[in-house]
């Protein structure tokens, strides 16, 4: 799934990943309207809204894009409904051919994260058959339990050709508060991406390990360090637009070939119409919104690396 | 939710939370046969039998215990068919009037963290209407994002007069690497410990606070400093029993008053019938097995409590 994550990205000239993280308030009225006069104000009618937010999202930048992100706490808020609707989005967007990665941050001790992993990356047994539950391409992975909370996700991810994304230092302002700390001088953040580079030797795809990391944008700095630290791990990289990251922050958490960095937006991208720069298209295009948005998002992120 | 627990606890005499983390291997054939006779070896099937499963347990012991550990990791393996009996399960607890914590290890950055805590703790807005989704009475939290990543679920918490328990030192092998690096001398579990006694504070129920702490039973001298550290928090200790701690581990994780912490057996208790110990009970009579273990895991506490 590297291999294809990588081929995508040459493809489309994009090294951007859309984060599907609907919130009520970002969809449009007239999509709440319809979805509440079939099922009322219910968790099924607002699973529904989120579901047609999405798929009309899809529709309108799949070909600009190698990759989605559905962030899965945006929609487990709706309980099972909401969960039905995460599933929803994920098959739709394999449909369209684009890589998913689930941002789900599980983690746990090894028994409870082999369940996590194939829950979500693998297959499940039940009596002679096996299943997939929620299917992803990626999944993203808290470090905290050391080893033998990872270990189980790369496993799975080996037999199913799949991929993780470890946090390692991210976007958040009080990301700081424990992952800065120094150990020997050296800040905890760059252990865990030492780690990283370390686990994703056993998983190597053609350019890129089956593991890579999560490194916020909003710290440039940062992201230079553990581009070096973990040279062959592909670095989702969110915080850019709406959290404050900017084009030019991004060139340092690229490798020297133009790759091994993808780039995170989430409301930037699908709730686009309701920034002043494209308030023109109105709510009733907001998925064209959504589409001129990712065209300077590419835009953006292409004449940084063109400076670099 | 923590002056329930409290309440519980002493009305029971017994500081022990069964954790529901039903593996099929676990389950005995006479369910999983009937489940599957109805259902097929599908993921309905299995999630079927594991709801089967956990209320022939819950029936046995609700009322020698105050309160029960699901771990969601189990059931989210079966996709949304699992998550489905998770949910009945959880009520199911809450029918008995036992207190329920999720054991879903989440976290992420903030407002992403406030749709984990609204899903799990609180109720969700849709339209005028407002919604529980999963409605534990706690829930686990990864601390790794730092402190805006745990508020929202505080500021929940506080709403809804429910509870949180903090990973501190995992009951894992492998937790102490990178939870026991040193930090200017001091271990980086200690530091989060000390971050759980000061987010506690705003949170106060009569005795100990509805920020708690997980700290694992296969660490008791960590468990005996961690106690200093977070005098008003409850401390929930995996780890006991198939990990491999024992009653007189125990000991350090308590408070002068006998309280303060709840320790947590799982395969020990629901799969009590698969140990020689046992083994007389058979499969068709397990849920017995596990009253039995239940009542010595109750006395192995109080006599390791009682010397101390």
């Amino acid at each position: 799934m590297i291999n294809k994550l990588v081929k995508n990205i040459q493809k489309t000239g994009a090294p951007i990943v859309v984060g599907l993280d609907p919130m009520m308030k970002f969809i449009p009225e007239h999509i709440t309207k319809k979805a509440f006069a079939e099922y009322g104000e219910t968790l099924k009618g607002a699973a529904e809204a989120i579901l047609e937010y999405n798929k009309a999202i899809v529709d309108a930048v799949y070909d600009l894009i190698p990759a989605v992100k559905p962030q899965i706490a945006m929609y487990e808020q709706f309980g099972i409904e909401g969960l039905i609707a995460y599933k929803k989005t994920v098959d739709y967007c394999k449909e369209k051919g684009l890589v998913v990665i689930g941002d789900i941050k599980r983690g746990d001790i090894g028994s409870t994260s082999e369940a996590y992993a194939v829950g979500h990356l693998g297959k499940v047994q039940v009596g002679s058959k096996s299943y997939y539950g929620f299917d992803e391409d990626f999944a993203t992975v808290n470090p905290y339990l050391g080893s033998d909370g990872v270990k189980p996700f790369i496993d799975v991810c080996k037999e199913e050709k799949k991929g993780i994304f470890i946090l390692v230092k991210t976007s958040n302002p009080s990301s700081g508060e424990f992952q800065d700390q120094k150990i020997d001088g050296k800040p905890l953040y760059e252990m865990v991406g030492e780690k990283v580079a370390q686990w994703g030797e056993e998983a190597m795809g053609d350019s890129y390990s089956y593991v890579g990391a999560v490194v916020g944008a909003t710290y440039p700095e940062q992201g230079r360090i553990l581009r070096k630290v973990m040279p062959k791990a592909f670095i989702l990289v969110p915080g850019y637009g709406a959290q404050g990251g900017k084009g030019a922050d991004l060139v340092h958490f690229f490798n020297e070939d133009g790759l091994g960095a993808i780039v995170n937006s989430s409301r930037g991208i699908i709730a686009a119409y309701k920034q002043e720069k494209y308030a023109q298209f109105g709510a009733e295009h907001f998925a064209d919104a959504s589409r001129a948005a990712v065209i300077d998002m590419r835009e953006d992120i292409a004449s940084a690396l063109a400076a670099k």
